[in-house]
């Protein structure tokens, strides 16, 4: 039960956030921050992580374990997928930077809303159902190593303390080396927040009477693909060292610089 | 012989239809069924396979070898790149959703048809060739455990009855936990429509004298970037489980509903 | 040291030519030639390498080493994101194929320059200190078989006879089942050509007050993205044989065709 709780309501304050923008009508700054929470998960905290750590513990590096990195790397695929086919019908049908959304564009993200939370559901039973001892087994290793409950730290201080937590708990687990744990921090919670967060907030606006797409601009979504891109290549070998972390961190201020003046 | 003729004949009702769709003229539904039968063999039926057989044969998926899918991926990265070349062109000078095939667009689409055919001999060769105790040492072991030669089946039994049978193998195989033949007749069809069918057919057209071009609209491109890329992300590691089934019929969901609604 | 010259001065051909050309304000042909460089190291290059090497060494190929070629991929995938900013920025604000670079890319190429050479530094710093072990066991090997040191060849005969010695180097190390080399030649090329021989032109253009953007049109960005994708999926795993060059050689060969003609 820890697991579900953990990753249903580890992003609470993000969708709580998310869900009180909804009233003020302020889409654009929503779906902004949503993104900007995924690339700085993707990026920059599982970037510093793999450099601080893998300058700690140079050349004692564990392997990790890629099946957790690869189901969340495939559900952000999968929405990446979805906000490309929204921005590719509106460049075939309407040139220009046009912010409203039009009606098939909302058909559309609301299907697809729809399917992401499905998507994302099975992800959770597929986790907890079949692949449990997976996971029991590395709760019971951290919590030999770490002295208190790594359960008590994901399901109680995280949700609490919001995301500075989160990130450093990332970093803090690369340090000791225990890098499927920080893995599973950084990508399990941008994989919640592109699948879960994000359309369930686009179903309560939907609700709500009010018109919320996937649509972002060609700027954006060019960012979320390199970022997916280049952070499923970076994990693609088993293998990870402190250079790893490095152009990550960098790619993120590319990104970053490119949204500031652009 | 059995491979070749199965690689060369495997698609033939594509093929014949493909033929006779120029007749009329028909270029424009043409290049769409071709390109929903490569989106459905890599995601569809490939992902229904994975779900299956992952669900029937949990904790107990055989490891496949990579080097037969990579070796089909190869191929359609390689067609994926002259599409993605002619719709580069196509926005580079004229803007719109023009339908009609310009001069250069129609050369270079010959031309990359052509070195696709080669390509797609080339390979061919290959496993026959250089890689034969490979695929023999696979029948085989099919064949065992199948009770019916399994070049029967690819040979005589799948181009009389076309798709259907074609997919309903792919499960079957996916069933019995040999998902090497799964990944190799799933991917196996979708580079042989990409690679063989659809230059064979533009070639066709040249020498009749019909204008057909290799270029795809933005949506259609963006659709196969996105299943090329996620199918071969999925593939990267030797593993599979049913999860990796689930998220490609909801992609094959996804750019369905996208072509239906746009 | 060795490595070091090498990395640094390897492609000092390209490096002079390239200042060379700025003298003249010919900015659109010296990108033009860099980015030609960086193809045809990763697809005619590479692909020639893993075509006759493979044919020679058929079934005896080695596995190669991926830390070397990951890191270099790295690079380039880093850099490839700074030219993908510009170009969707571009299309952001103004449709058309305007030549002249504005003030905002124009900045934001800068500081992407400034951090290309960062990352660039960054990573021979890593190359030398610390897998320090990992470059010298492989010259020992090398020197072994091939009875001249190979640091000789790496920095004396490179950098004076230029790229024709380099390719051919490339070759002959393939055919020596020395894969490891050939890769660590042309990918060490293309990226050292992206990362620091292109921001270095850019930032000695600023300091000479010439207006030099990162800027690539839509057909250029796109031949790189496919084959920085396309070689990074050939290398994924550590397996070789022919046919991956015989890709990657057909890829050169449909992205030049696509130059000259369109």
């Amino acid at each position: 039960m820890g697991g579900l709780l953990n990753a249903t309501f580890g992003n609470a304050p993000e969708l709580i956030l998310a869900l009180l923008a909804l009233q003020d009508d302020k889409i654009e700054v929503l779906k902004w921050s949503l993104l900007s929470s995924i690339l700085s998960n993707l990026l920059l905290v599982l970037g510093s992580s793999l450099l601080c750590g893998g300058l700690f513990n140079m050349g004692k590096e564990r392997a990790f374990d890629r099946k957790q990195a690869d189901v969340s790397l495939s559900l952000m695929f999968l929405g990446l997928l979805c906000h490309v086919m929204i921005l590719t019908y509106k460049y075939n049908t309407s040139y220009g930077e046009s912010m409203s959304v039009s009606g098939t564009e909302l058909v559309f993200s609301r299907l697809c809303g729809i399917l992401m939370v499905v998507a994302y559901a099975g992800c959770l039973f597929f986790q907890l159902k079949t692949h449990r001892q997976l996971f029991l087994a590395q709760d019971e290793v951290v919590s030999e190593t770490w002295g208190i409950p790594v359960r008590f730290i994901c399901v109680i201080l995280l949700p609490i303390t919001g995301n500075a937590t989160e990130h450093a708990s990332a970093i803090i687990f690369a340090f000791k080396n225990k890098i499927d744990i920080t893995l599973g921090v950084t990508l399990g919670s941008a994989s919640q927040i592109s699948m879960f967060v994000m359309p369930l907030t686009l179903i309560v606006a939907w609700v709500k009477g009010v018109n919320m797409g996937l649509d972002f601009s060609l700027l954006e979504t060019a960012s979320l693909v390199m970022a997916i891109f280049i952070t499923a290549f970076t994990l693609q070998d088993q293998k990870w060292h402190y250079m790893k972390g490095f152009v990550l961190i960098l790619c993120y201020i590319i990104i970053g610089a490119g949204f500031f003046m652009m």
